[in-house]
């Protein structure tokens, strides 16, 4: 028996944020758990999203997106880039976005990291739409990453539900093995 | 200029288990951070796995598998799962199986849950397959769930990077908006 929500039980996930669209014209910035690596070399990654967001009409438009990793620094503006819908929600957050290198959605400037995607493929899934990204430059900053592994003491943010979030432990486990 | 290993950025990742095949023949379980939620209603997800591995070659002679949700009391199973290829892992593991209720591979006793899967699409990308499987039954334990939301001190699993593990902090963390 699948019973609602049952996608929760695979939650605890981090959450991301992703931007969108044109810096120079139109674009949007919204949270989103359902973020995938698909290969390494190249490095190709996916996100979900509904077809009802906003998100959903600029990565469709634009064929680019940015997807940025928050901090619980940052957590007040992750919450409402994911529970205001479209652009007007830009006007609240105290985010700073920048150009971005290669795409034209902006990276967003208090992210620990920041990847410019081209999109290759869409998928229809139920009620989402899985959109492939091919990685093509990355931005992050040393407080967070060590040669591009992550630091436990960096903030990253997990969802539980709602808003309810969460953060990594400060010990790190090993097998004894 | 995107550099190698870049994927790292969105570390750490959940890890879960993946069962795959027959529990009646052959089957084998390895370890997994690349795993979405992919539509809600009906609930689809995708793992994403590389040809090379046995799991790839079950799934795609079943089509059918199971993610299962690991706590840190395995993580020594978790870690030769990840580390060990091929059924002969399954000797030195001490984890316990039992038939699944829908498909042929099998449930993972010590988990805290476990997602019945039939996949319905595979792509490939990359150096990866990613199999999206439509989840036909779920089991989950309630010292770990409460009405399919997490309880953040069931002790979840993350993995930052080769034999590095982690899990959540234990207090909550809400936005002030």
């Amino acid at each position: 028996m699948v019973i609602r929500m049952s996608y929760r039980l695979l939650y605890p996930l981090r959450t991301y944020l992703i931007t969108s669209g044109d810096y120079g014209s139109e674009y949007n910035v919204m949270t989103a758990d359902w973020v995938i690596p698909l290969s390494a070399k190249p490095f190709i990654l996916g996100v979900s999203i509904a077809p009802r967001r906003y998100t959903h009409t600029l990565i469709s438009k634009y064929g680019e997106f940015v997807v940025s990793v928050p901090s619980i620094k940052i957590l007040d503006d992750v919450w409402i880039a994911g529970s205001l819908s479209g652009p007007a929600k830009l006007k609240v957050l105290k985010l700073t976005f920048s150009k971005a290198v290669v795409v034209k959605a902006p990276i967003i400037n208090e992210a620990l990291a920041n990847l410019e995607c081209r999109v290759i493929d869409r998928r229809d899934y139920g009620d989402h739409t899985l959109f492939v990204g091919e990685v093509v430059h990355t931005h992050s900053k040393s407080e967070a990453y060590v040669d591009n592994e992550p630091k436990i003491d960096a903030g990253f943010l997990a969802h539980i539900a709602w808003n309810r979030f969460i953060t990594f432990s400060s010990e790190e486990l090993k097998p004894r093995t």
